[in-house]
């Protein structure tokens, strides 16, 4: 099983451990302490010994802040969390709040003397994040101060887990489409065109791209704990734990890099700032503890020589683009992710049809189990690529929901059932949601359904000139449910990995998608709508930028393709609340997902997509006579 | 007359004038200049002393900066105006290049040597500018080197123009809505929230709005030369010369304002910088100089206090939320504006029925100074807001176009004419463009400009929660044009001022558009399309930004009002192009206008309009069997 069910932590243990945690904070003279929900490699998903914001708060999403300090408590999330924190944490002890910056700084001024001291973990924030907190901390005239051993890890003591321990697997050139060698060089040739001696690669994903590695570290994403040091030429430093090493793993690297254990990254920093010349930093995922050991943000060496550069990190400039090969994978991929997928859902309208949802013997977790085992099935699944989302009814208003044994609702007629997963295969990462009506929708359901998915068609089919960002597509995918006053509070697309992080940067069609989208990003594109106690609706599929092409006009136009391949639920769409172009883009969709999924299909599930990929008219009857 | 019609200096000028320039920057050990298109207030349109660009190379655009080297010179413009440069500038001496920053770095690393000394003038440029420029000459290897005497003055000599010397005018509280005390107020509060001792107000806009003053001193804005320094408490020090002090102004500021001589400035910034307590600075209108007299962008009291604080003008942000009166204002200068601008568009349909047209009788400078007697007829007019641009045929394609005798065209049939144009009241500014057809369009001609219809509309109709950004609506203009392969290289819309600045800061639809849009702001909406060498088309009304309303759904939304109130060409209209809401939208909006103009209007205009803003229908004949 990749995928767990147990609840997370008794809010019971946060109150002896807040108060074993203040006890230290008093002696080491601060005022307050800085919890992300960070590791030291800014993994997305942390593993186990880094999950220290769960340990002291209960609160298991995958991004928050906690502040404790002598008295009060406050847990920071974004707008994903705002139903789900509250639920996992004493709120008695911790009071929740919006992430943002300008959250933080009233609660900091409301809670903290004048002069009072923020400690941080230097390991865990990085640079960018730091001079935010710093000058956060400035308005609420504090001061930050950096803390050597963690505090929270004192309280947690013997019952830490230990940092994990996979090896390093190999990433064949046959999926990679391009050898490290050719991927040094290329970064290589960045550097010294930009002038710089050296790139600290501290983003995982970048390490195990760059050298055609993976591993298992942390869940869900195949990274291995590891950092890099890239100079401009010669042989680059690989920082990882010696355990990690196999025979196979020593023959694909040796000659490539030079093997270093973790500890050794801060002589040879110290050794970058002693040279004095610049050295490339991406402030985004260096941690303030690496930053300072090149001479800090700001820092010049004695001859006056500045050696931190901020720049973006080389590799996830290039990673971000996927070649022949990775495309080709992707597709792939896809193809075998959708049979799964297709199976899930003709399994799930049995259930409908035999009874068994109405007998409430289909619940979220046996759902996510039976489309487990259907990727499973495929003979070629790593790992999922995150944490399956299944909300049935209100769950589904929550919008990265996480089953457990406490939350686990059984299907019920007349609700949606939202489904957010994805695979990790050799040749692709996919990730893919799919809302089902169970039983028949209401009205506003469909309506509300609709609307999401002429969000969705009209980035899917957007055309766009070169230069263009993800801020400048991601108003297409709001624009019809603003005019009906519904929205969504969290981005529509985010980079996607290839066998790598399901969330990659640096491109996303989001409020802050500012990097332009090029010929070979995949990114997802995924509305949704959520109306909190009630309903959640969400379609995702995943889209690849092509090339500029004639598409009439005077400008050459790039466009996406779209990847994943699984039917949209057809009773629930209200075909005049899509325009013509809407509708035959769906309809045209239909007839492609079942032409290349029905050979690979038994067939009781091939007749099943036949019946769910049917043409939607707009003359037609009203879905709900149109159930299949 | 506004506006005049003489052809830019004769590109002759240019040699010898670059020459003359060379020798001095020889003699000051410079390798290079910049010459931008800025005066010390960093004013839209600048006084005729201030046009050392035009002086220097001969173009004559709102923007651009030319570098003169010892042997080559380039001249840096936007996307606006790379069809206009070459035609006014001599390109045997300037290359004509992009205007972004990494166009400039590859010039200067091709043409400078290394460690060159490229001068500037610190009077012209501002903080945030300079910042640029030395990262980029950093990357050239080259130096900034501020210089004292600009030399283009030395080479213009006793020809270059005096200052100009308008009066200070007063505008009445009835048209502004709120005091000047109640204005200084809250800034004082803002500044005091902040815990700056002072702001800086160099936009001098924002001086006018400040203080309910105006001016006649630069074309078109209607603004006085003037700078302020408001103190957290106290009387705030106006800096303007003692020429345009009338005895009704003394008697409008006095007790309000402290008067200084403009050259006072340095010592009260002098005295601010040695109090050594923060000051805000908005480093997009403060000249590098000021920043520098408070001790430059980074610099510290010897008490190591931090004095320039970069913020936003605290007057701009009061100032682009228009008041209950200033919306009033702006309804009625409208309205007024709209019979004007009617007026001018049934005369050009009179033109083309009797035969004026045909016989090349109305040429570009006809219909403008057509259209400014028009608005002069209202009997308000204080100033035509800009140089209307009037682009017959291929000179529709300039974006800027400004006519002259030198290209001035008589009006064709078969041609778009594009007519972009404003006017300045006491109670408002307008702006506004419409594209007609001369004769009969081509089928390209009309689907263009339903296209561009289209995004007009998809922004005049959109809907949208707080926090949104122009950038977040920027591209509903754009969608329709991009899926056929068609785009414009300007931004979707600008702010506009009460009676103010044409284009005002912060807020903008574009793809830099990241202020919020709040109630009470007024933007254009103004997409377009140009083909070279063809025709332009552009269509534009001014918005006005709405309180959040229920529009169904479950989120209060904000839209927009239609302040601009004249009839689109129903001749360029291809129904099938729009969406139904969208054609409803054009027929309503047509209604409207009908209804608010003809009380106004004599009886061969009302019978026009009639004509004109009747329904254009799906089903209707083909647009040009519907000619009126």
């Amino acid at each position: 099983m990749f995928q767990t069910f147990e609840a997370p932590a008794a809010p019971t243990a946060t109150a002896p451990r807040v108060s074993a945690l203040r006890t230290i904070l008093a002696r080491r003279k601060l005022d307050a302490f800085l919890i992300p929900r960070a590791d030291e490699y800014q993994n997305d998903y942390v593993p186990a010994c880094a999950e220290r914001l769960a340990f002291l708060t209960g609160f298991t999403g995958s991004a928050g802040l906690a502040v404790v300090a002598s008295t009060s408590a406050a847990l920071f999330v974004d707008g994903r969390y705002t139903v789900q924190a509250p639920r996992e944490v004493d709120t008695t002890i911790f009071t929740i709040c919006g992430i943002r910056s300008n959250d933080l700084e009233p609660w900091l001024i409301a809670t903290l003397r004048q002069g009072a001291r923020i400690g941080f973990d230097p390991m865990l924030h990085t640079l960018s994040e730091v001079e935010a907190l710093r000058a956060t901390a400035d308005k609420a005239k504090a001061k930050l101060v950096e803390v050597a051993r963690n505090p929270v890890d004192q309280v947690w003591g013997k019952d830490r887990p230990p940092l994990p321990s996979g090896p390093i697997l190999i990433h064949p050139i046959e999926m990679s489409g391009q050898s490290p060698a050719d991927k040094i060089a290329a970064v290589q040739k960045d550097l010294r065109q930009a002038g710089q001696a050296a790139a600290v690669t501290c983003a995982t994903d970048s390490v195990c791209w760059l050298f055609d590695i993976r591993g298992s570290d942390v869940a869900h994403n195949p990274v291995v704990l590891a950092r890099a040091i890239v100079p401009a030429s010669g042989k680059p430093e690989l920082f990882v734990d010696k355990s990690k090493w196999t025979p196979e793993a020593r023959a694909h690297l040796s000659g490539l890099v030079k093997a270093k254990p973790p500890e050794a990254l801060w002589e040879q920093l110290a050794a970058l700032k002693a040279a004095g010349k610049p050295v490339r930093l991406a402030a985004n995922t260096a941690s303030w503890a690496i930053a300072k050991a090149l001479g800090g943000a700001t820092g010049r060496t004695r001859t006056g020589a500045r050696v931190v550069v901020r720049g973006t990190d080389p590799c996830a400039e290039l990673k971000t683009v996927k070649n022949a090969a990775e495309i080709a994978g992707a597709r792939a991929a896809h193809l075998r992710d959708g049979v799964a997928v297709t199976r899930f859902l003709a399994w799930l309208d049995r259930a409908q049809t035999d009874g068994a949802v109405r007998d409430g013997r289909i619940d979220e977790i046996g759902a996510v189990r039976q489309l487990e085992a259907f990727r499973r099935d495929t003979g070629a699944l790593k790992e999922i690529s995150f944490p399956t989302i299944a909300g049935s009814g209100p769950n589904g208003a929550i919008v990265h929901y996480r089953v457990s044994e406490a939350t686990n609702r059984a299907l019920q007629l007349g609700e949606l059932f939202l489904i957010d997963s994805g695979g990790q295969y050799a040749d692709g990462t996919t990730d893919i949601t799919r809302t089902v009506a169970i039983g028949s929708p209401t009205r506003e359901m469909t309506e509300r359904f609709t609307l999401v998915l002429a969000g969705m068609i009209a980035v899917a089919t957007a055309r766009f000139p070169r230069g263009t960002r993800g801020v400048d597509l991601d108003p297409l995918a709001r624009d019809a449910l603003w005019r009906r006053g519904l929205v969504y509070e969290h981005g529509t697309g985010h980079g996607v990995g290839s066998y790598l992080n399901v969330h990659e940067g640096p491109a996303s069609i989001s409020k802050a998608g500012f990097a332009v989208l090029k010929p070979g990003m995949i990114l997802s594109d995924e509305p949704g709508y959520y109306k909190p106690g009630a309903y959640g609706i969400r379609i995702e599929n995943l889209i690849l930028v092509g090339e500029p092409e004639n598409v009439g006009g005077d400008t050459a136009m790039m466009g996406f393709e779209t990847l994943t391949l699984a039917p949209i639920d057809r009773r629930l769409i209200v075909a005049n609340l899509l325009s013509p172009e809407q509708l035959a883009w769906l309809n045209a969709y239909h007839a492609r997902v079942r032409k290349a999924l029905s050979p690979h299909l038994d067939r009781a599930t091939k007749s099943w997509l036949s019946e769910a990929t049917q043409p939607v008219d707009l003359d037609g009857a009203p879905p709900e006579t149109r159930r299949s």
